[in-house]
């Protein structure tokens, strides 16, 4: 199984998915800092697993810095935590992860320093294994919506480097080749930084399931020549009316699945759920550097004086997604209602 | 003004697409099978432009091997022709230009080995000129079609580059550049081989224009937003009914500016225009090597052993375009009326 992240000997430790595919690097984090600059790196991405670094992070920092009084603790809480919900605007699941670590601290009120700091620790590696068991059921309940021989369109990378392990979008691809069904995938390569082709593309041949990498532009012609059977795609940040935030790219695929009649899938852990944020405007999307559209592999692919436009993600209208598979259920339109029934039970 | 291909010393000299935009170098090519290679590996590609150098190879073949007797003549013609028609399968124009060499040829049945050979050469030198003459008539036609201060989204490159010069899409956008209209770009990068961000900038960028690189994903993203004002791009081929052919990438843009209500224009000279080929069917669609969507520059991308599909064109359903623009005229719907229309008067 693939480890995307774990916490060794007081430090986080984490797949560099920078190197992938031509190296695989365990890169050791020994302070939060260094957590922070992983994350605003891309060394760690993808939303659940960005939640999970965070916490990691939040921990790992309040070990290093919060020794002395419980307000020197508090404080070193806020402080650790506010830096980690700085390094990147749109993944719910960042947010979340570290609300539950504050929340955590606050249930410590009566506790030493080193039982804090054990229970911090504690709450973050249980992200990590409820993240990988969200994987599991979401595989479980969604292996039933790819049919046996299908061509699963993804973008991006969904899968166990995105995650604690197994994977939201391409956990299901895993339930569905575990129960025999078959699953082939097309990868977008996904520009500017290539998570298609690099890291969906390695995870999916290391698990013995056909893979095709595509530019993100044929997308489009395959769906209209009738080769592709699902779309299924991970999630960034889903809104109260089930407005999707995913990696930039994904609104075009649904808007051409829905053309042509193909189902669009969105799968994402509850965590992924903010129903503080009502609709796909009021997401805030990250808009990244330059470069990353303006060089490949550190060369440049266009005249020095260009600009570049980078947002990081879009918004996908819920109305063309057919179903968002979480791992407490498989949503619906209308997923305003839906999405509030289930958050309540939450 | 930018030289892409000219006859220049018996030889037809080319400016190397490939090594744009860091280095500008001229290729010439002496015999017409080094006009098949050039034509195939894209040192010149775009439609037009395609025409124009079969054309040039054409008459430079005839000229390295056809003197002997009328019938020897007319085998190389035929031979020539022949191989420079299986470069590549979709551009109209590199057909229809064939054809016009081959007409020409007949027209000299009475004409000696040299005053036949010049005429071929004239014949190309012919569709040279008017092929830029035709691109400043569209220029003039389109520039009423970009509002003052408009942002245009352009694919691919159908600019100077693409063509004998000046441009289909971006001589449009030239000539609202010329008439103080001040259109800025917005140029997708084309993956796989990047002719957006290499090419189109880099024209822009020489004119003075203001141009934004962005990948093909983020297309969507910024027509949601309300930043692109209108699309503007070429065609390789143009079925009877109005399907169009251009490059991967094309019919998604096409789907989104409908949905968001922004005008959708081809630009592309009569010669693109195919009334033989009935429908976007019955388009041929080359799919080119796995390695240009597994590299770049050259570096793998995904794991060794990944597979890829690389179209490199798709077809864009005449009901999704809002105009073509020609150099006789502006087609709208019933685009399959208006088009036959337009061809009788050819």
């Amino acid at each position: 199984m693939i480890r995307t992240i774990d916490w060794q000997d007081d430090s986080v430790v984490m797949l560099d998915q920078k190197a992938l595919p031509e190296r695989e690097i365990y890169v050791p984090c020994r302070d939060y800092d260094e957590v922070c600059a992983a994350i605003r790196d891309m060394t760690i991405r993808g939303a659940p697993a960005i939640g999970i670094a965070a916490a990691m992070g939040a921990a790992l920092g309040f070990l290093r810095h919060g020794r002395g009084s419980k307000d020197h603790q508090r404080e070193t809480v806020e402080r650790v935590c506010g830096e980690l919900a700085a390094t990147r605007p749109t993944a719910a699941n960042l947010f979340r992860a570290l609300e539950r670590v504050k929340e955590r601290f606050r249930k410590c009120a009566e506790d030493d320093f080193e039982s804090t700091a054990a229970a911090l620790k504690e709450e973050a590696m249980h992200m990590l294994e409820e993240d990988i068991k969200a994987n599991r059921v979401m595989g479980r309940l969604g292996c039933g919506l790819v049919p046996p021989g299908s061509a699963v369109l993804t973008h991006c990378n969904a899968g166990a480097l995105a995650t604690g392990g197994y994977g939201t979008a391409l956990g299901i691809v895993r339930a569905a080749h575990e129960a025999g069904r078959n699953p082939r995938v097309f990868a977008d390569e996904t520009r500017p930084l290539l998570q298609g082709s690099r890291l969906t593309a390695w995870e999916m041949v290391k698990e013995g399931i056909p893979v095709t990498v595509i530019t993100d532009s044929a997308a489009g012609s395959l769906m209209a020549s009738g080769e592709v059977d699902l779309v299924l795609v991970g999630a960034d940040r889903i809104a109260a009316n089930g407005d999707t935030a995913n990696k930039i790219g994904t609104y075009p695929l649904a808007l051409l699945a829905h053309e042509h009649g193909i189902p669009f899938y969105v799968a994402a852990p509850t965590s992924t759920i903010d129903t503080a944020t009502s609709t796909g405007k009021d997401i805030p999307i990250e808009e990244r550097g330059a470069l990353e559209v303006l060089t490949i592999a550190g060369r440049p692919t266009a005249p020095a004086v260009a600009k570049a436009r980078n947002p990081a993600f879009d918004v996908t209208p819920h109305r063309l997604i057919t179903a968002i598979i979480t791992e407490r259920g498989i949503l619906r339109e209308p997923f305003d209602r839906s999405i509030v029934e289930l958050m309540e039970n939450y």
